[in-house]
């Protein structure tokens, strides 16, 4: 199966799109991608995943095998098989750059396009715009946390499946980390790649201190050793012990890695014992089922460890593993809808969000209003794509980078609480309200 | 990037592969996959992934590409990167059969291959295994709540990427599930597929009604129509008012769809209004954030809804997105090994699984061994892939899914608790603790 195969969606789409080729409703509908709330424990998001999604519609088609899978399941008509496999997307994208912080009930991008293709395209959209959302906003509360450390992301192994992985790697990068453990990473995206040793290698080795010359001699500007595989501070020993003999050869001990145990204690006792064998500049690296929650216990604790290797939690969200986000119905053929399912009612229409900051820089609060309405403030939702097509070069990834540190800087204090933050303040327009109670009123 | 491609490894492989090519270290080593403990609210877990890991080896090769990109890193050295590029899986696999009920500490699947091989492989290994296993065993448990129920995997777009998405849907279906929602997943695996409409399709219609009656000509065969757009009683109504005129060209409303609101409440007065109206064959079907624990409530009040869209929580396992899983060398060069990481010991050695049975067929007990060991019961681990070649056809996954039934149904019935379940018994032998001690008193 191709990553953006057209199949890869869900079955409605292709009952609706019968229905809508049948009635030849082909007008144009307006899309929006949105958050309806956050987790407990999130304060803010970052909007990532664009240029997946942009990248998918440009390719979006039905192969031929694929239309005759279709044919053979006997669920499409022969007639509506033959709209498929002339399907194109050839509409309008609106969005939030990728990085920036949004909140719920703001729309993050819009789709205007014939409904057709806007219909077909949801379940792909929300699965690339939901998960890099998650990540990228997972990833950033530990880079608020610990900006001067080094991050990196350690959690293929445990992340669900290969495109998550690899994706949880660029959202994460994006988000303010060092880089990944990922290989397919840094040859997808570019993203820098950091590799240590397991504990195979030391257990393959007689003796411990064996394994370490051994890694060190293979991998001379890259030598991280992994301590904790017996006796963390008497593997720590070893290191002071063998750095000499390495020294000659010209190679320097770069970090230690420590993967188990309290890795406070274990950091200060490693620290001392480094430092007392004259390895000031050799660092200690940390990983093991750490997340933000662990990071801010571990400086709290001023535990003198260099850099963290965050994985299972990372790439899984594991506090927060999904966002409550859809992708709705708010106009077609020039009307503005909404649905009124309890608990599920939206704002109709085609929205801008405008974004008000303080003199300093900071946010203030954010407007949700009809995208035609006049408003001050700065619109965050851009015209990207028309047409089908991709109307500017969009920015590269370390550019994206430099944005989204931007917008975690200019995020309130009080956001960057772990949990039971405050809310940020959204202001749902008269406008819109006005429009809201005219569509109601409008629907049977 | 290729979905099995081998640069789909963390750093930490290649870097070792470099130290274990330059010593030549590349004898025999013997790795397992295991779970350590289980997440507090899952009893049980099921072995699913084989059938990817398999294909995964049966390909695994650096593309000329990939060699020369690693190359540009200028992290592995020229004459190493000669011996990745030559580099193929050779091993043999031994393996539970897909669908196995297994519990912490048992080996699920064991690698035996040269070192660089066997070490190589480990990130996409976990990654597979975990992933389906963690979904399979989510499934289960709705599964063993209302096996009388249509189970669908509604869960494509909150998945972690496409791949998890797929994975889902076959891990679902293994399990019990009836189908997907998910496309692709009948494409790629045969899964039954299944789709109704979705609030876009009514909104896009001026009158609810309209939508309902467009849905069915559109899809004759499958009319399930979804009643929560704006009212769901009112909606509910519609239908018994459109019924007859369907009728008159042939169409049976096969189905409603709940998707908000008090499910249970709705169901038993959606369920009245239909049987009024002479609808007695029309099925109840619900979605919206439903999960195992929501099903035990519904089948508690027993709301008259004869199908469950599950889509969210199963596909990212929400209340238990990840499990505590390992991949560890066990033996090498003909000697056992372990690592003695503080909470993270495991047991040395090649081992087996003896399962032990009531006289009524139902799980009595498992005993994990020395694999040369003599034990009763039935070894649950099989040679699966012999020097890199699977040996014999794999199951179906028809007959996967008939095998994964009867593990559920031979599980203690106390496991089928949704939390605060006891502890199934797993017996480690006396030849497995002697060969621990003996391991310990070997490694400096």
């Amino acid at each position: 199966m191709k990553e953006n195969s057209a199949l890869l969606t869900d079955m409605y789409q292709l009952t609706m799109l019968q229905g809508y080729y049948e009635q030849s409703m082909e007008e144009i509908a307006v899309f929006e991608f949105f958050v309806r709330k956050l987790p407990k424990t999130r304060a803010y998001l970052l909007a990532v995943g664009l240029e997946q999604v942009l990248a998918y519609l440009e390719q979006l088609h039905f192969a031929p095998e694929e239309i005759e899978w279709l044919d053979g399941t006997r669920l499409i008509k022969p007639a509506i098989l033959d709209r498929l496999a002339a399907l194109r997307f050839t509409g309008d994208v609106h969005a939030m750059p990728e990085g920036t912080a949004f909140f719920p009930n703001e729309p993050v991008l819009r789709i205007t396009a014939p409904l057709p293709e806007a219909q077909l395209i949801e379940s792909r959209l929300i699965n690339l715009m939901h998960f890099q959302t998650l990540i990228a906003s997972k990833a950033s509360r530990s880079v608020l946390l610990a900006e001067n450390k080094l991050l990196v992301d350690f959690g293929m192994r445990r992340a669900h499946g290969g495109e998550a992985a690899l994706l949880a790697a660029r959202a994460s990068y994006l988000a303010g980390f060092d880089g990944s453990a990922t290989v397919a990473a840094g040859m997808s995206f570019g993203i820098p790649v950091y590799g240590t040793m397991a504990h195979s290698f030391v257990q393959t080795h007689n003796q411990e201190s064996q394994a370490f010359e051994h890694f060190a001699l293979a991998n001379p500007d890259n030598v991280v050793l992994l301590i904790d595989t017996y006796d963390t501070e008497r593997a720590a020993q070893k290191i002071v012990d063998l750095a000499p003999a390495l020294e000659a050869e010209g190679i320097k001990i770069k970090g230690v890695r420590l993967d188990s145990g309290d890795l406070a204690d274990h950091a200060k006792k490693v620290r001392a014992l480094l430092d007392r064998g004259g390895l000031q500049d050799t660092t200690i690296f940390a990983s093991g089922s750490i997340d933000e929650y662990q990071l801010a216990g571990l400086i709290a604790q001023k535990a003198p460890i260099d850099g963290f290797g965050i994985g299972t939690h990372l790439d899984t969200s594991a506090d927060a593993p999904y966002l409550d986000c859809a992708y709705k119905l708010q106009e077609y053929a020039g009307i503005a809808r909404r649905k009124r399912s309890e608990g599920k009612a939206t704002w109709p229409g085609r929205k801008q969000v405008y974004r008000h900051y303080h003199d300093n820089g900071g946010m203030s609060f954010d407007t949700v209003t009809v995208a035609d309405a006049s408003c001050s403030g700065q619109p965050l939702l851009q015209l990207i794509m028309q047409g089908g097509k991709v109307i500017a070069p969009q920015p590269r990834l370390l550019e994206i980078r430099e944005y989204t540190r931007n917008q975690l800087h200019g995020l309130p204090v009080a956001l960057r609480k772990l949990s039971d933050a405050p809310d940020y303040p959204v202001v749902i327009s008269s406008e819109l309200k006005a429009l809201a109670k005219q569509v109601d009123e409008q629907t049977l």
